[in-house]
């Protein structure tokens, strides 16, 4: 930290993004990236023309792109706004709605990074406690003052809300604006993407790094009401106009015609889901139910931390994530299936030992 | 605007990017992007292989693309900080090193994007004013409370201040961090890169949108001690860790690898400047000396705004700034030789009416 460092800032703790060791090839099971390449239609449409376009602009308002997505999901353009990955566009969104006074609540059990985003914009926090089973308290959201932030499939766990119980969250927090990250919903849940015509307060928020296999290329986007959109750019363009760059456009472009091969990938992950969970089950671990492209799962006998450890020095990455209430638990990111047959021999082995 | 906006935004007035009429094909020197096409090498390693790799997270350290900057400026990897452009990267040192108590001082003629950013984070924003000829007036920054932002050359006017005059500030503001923008630096200013090794209170930040021919890319970067980068990376990582993409990291690498290129673009782009200047001279238009791959000029016997309406009208788009100090001028982006002479063609035009 140097001396001129915003005292505001002292105590700030950034987001730790999953780690990405070099000093070894690994089975990597531990971001939640999806194991299939990215779409041939975006290899053929990133060609040397394009790229020795790179000396131009990129469009700001990327309005090509945003047309394919409000298209495809059957909205106006001005519902839908892109960014530079969904955490800018959370970031915008927190930012842009939240205030000294009007806090942030989120489940204590979710994503990592919306407690940093409260942190950096000097934003109250307020965590709101799990049920029993780590699935999502939601009518304990009814009372508590501020925005809502929540992941469905939840992250970490990847238990799935109903869009019945949203849309009884939107009527409750009329007032506020609650933000829905779907980020994991291509892998079995239902979007609340229809509640937006009806909701002046939702904001949905997508990625393309999970079902659209570009978690290198960078690329999110939030569908809202014109008005919360309207906002959200506002933040953009005092930030970052030129956000998302020349290439990544012509990728999510690519990447959303390609709708045959998004449903082959998700498709792929769902069945080896359930096959893993399966697996798991079978030898004796216990697996939070999940509609997202990873699983929660313990083994008894042995803590989450040591598990993960266990099965890095056996050449399999998983996502220990420290949280008090996961430390029985690691998360496993659904890969190929003969990389999910290699992970469940490793915990063979390693159960075999115990 | 939604009813949902936080108060302290209800003012917000954003950056406004460089027009990108799609209506007809215009001489486009209005954003001061090079003429140039990306590198060859950039083309080359931008391949199908890397795209298809598109569905793995890039390294949020970007390790490999800092050190290449770090070896290119004979400076350590931890010196070195990227962005999503430049702009990213002032935003970051904007909010770590302001605060509602440490204002932010510019001169009052530089790049439109500093006061934005200071509202945007609910910084005090100081205009300091120019000199008689449109050149920075350092000594009235002295006795200023706060951190200064200086573009060198300056944005807009193309003015450079000497490695010495910035040393100077250097000395007198040394409880305060001094951010010097170097977008420009390539086309024939001096660097003040030497002084981060002798002040702690420097933070240089530089671009590959103009000399290193990647608007398209958004790569930006710093460079300053270890504790300011630090500092910086602390931002980025409660904001966005995955911010430079996996293709710009490669295009970034290969851009710094192509030297022999960078040289030939920019000292084109310098002779084309002089050329340019020569002959605006000649036709009796007034223009400030710039050091930048842009000029400021003014033609007698009509308004900026009216200047750059009729230049577009024939097909070449220039910038009029609006600002009130520059109502007489538009700026104009040095491109390819043949670009310049249509554009003074037309001016010629343009005159022999008024």
């Amino acid at each position: 930290m140097s001396r001129f460092l915003d005292k505001r800032y002292k105590g700030l703790t950034p987001y730790v993004p999953g780690e990405q060791p070099q000093d070894k090839k690994y089975i990597k099971l531990n971001t939640n990236e999806s194991p299939f390449e990215a779409s041939p239609k975006v290899v053929n449409a990133i060609n040397s023309d394009e790229v020795k376009k790179l000396y131009l602009y990129n469009d700001p308002t990327a309005k090509v792109l945003r047309e394919t997505i409000a298209n495809y999901y059957g909205v106006a353009l001005d519902n839908v706004a892109v960014s530079n990955g969904s955490d800018e566009i959370l970031a915008f969104a927190f930012n842009a709605f939240c205030g000294k006074n009007t806090p942030m609540v989120c489940p204590v059990v979710s994503y990592g990074f919306y407690p940093v985003f409260c942190e950096m914009f000097s934003i109250p926090y307020v965590a709101v406690d799990m049920k029993d089973d780590l699935s999502i308290d939601l009518e304990k959201f009814y009372d508590v003052d501020g925005n809502v932030t929540i992941a469905n499939p939840n992250a970490q766990t990847g238990t799935l809300l109903s869009v019945n119980e949203i849309e009884e969250l939107l009527k409750k927090k009329k007032d506020n604006v609650v933000i829905v990250d779907e980020a994991y919903i291509d892998f079995g849940g239902e979007s609340c993407l229809p509640l937006i015509k009806k909701y002046d307060n939702l904001l949905v928020v997508r990625t393309f790094s999970k079902s659209r296999n570009m978690a290198g290329a960078r690329l999110g986007f939030a569908i809202g009401s014109e008005e919360l959109i309207k906002d959200v750019e506002k933040m953009k363009y005092s930030f970052n106009p030129y956000n998302v760059n020349r290439l990544t456009q012509i990728a999510g472009i690519e990447a959303i015609k390609d709708d045959e091969y998004f449903k082959l990938c998700t498709n792929y992950v769902r069945d080896v889901r359930e096959y893993t969970v399966n697996k798991l089950k079978e030898l004796g671990c216990e697996v939070i139910p999940s509609k997202a492209n990873f699983v929660l799962a313990k083994l008894n006998g042995i803590s989450g931390e040591d598990l993960y450890k266990r099965l890095k020095d056996e050449g399999v990455l998983v996502r220990f994530l420290g949280d008090a209430l996961l430390s029985d638990y690691v998360r496993i990111t659904i890969g190929k299936r003969e990389m999910m047959d290699t992970l469940v021999a490793k915990i063979i082995d390693i159960k075999r030992g115990l």
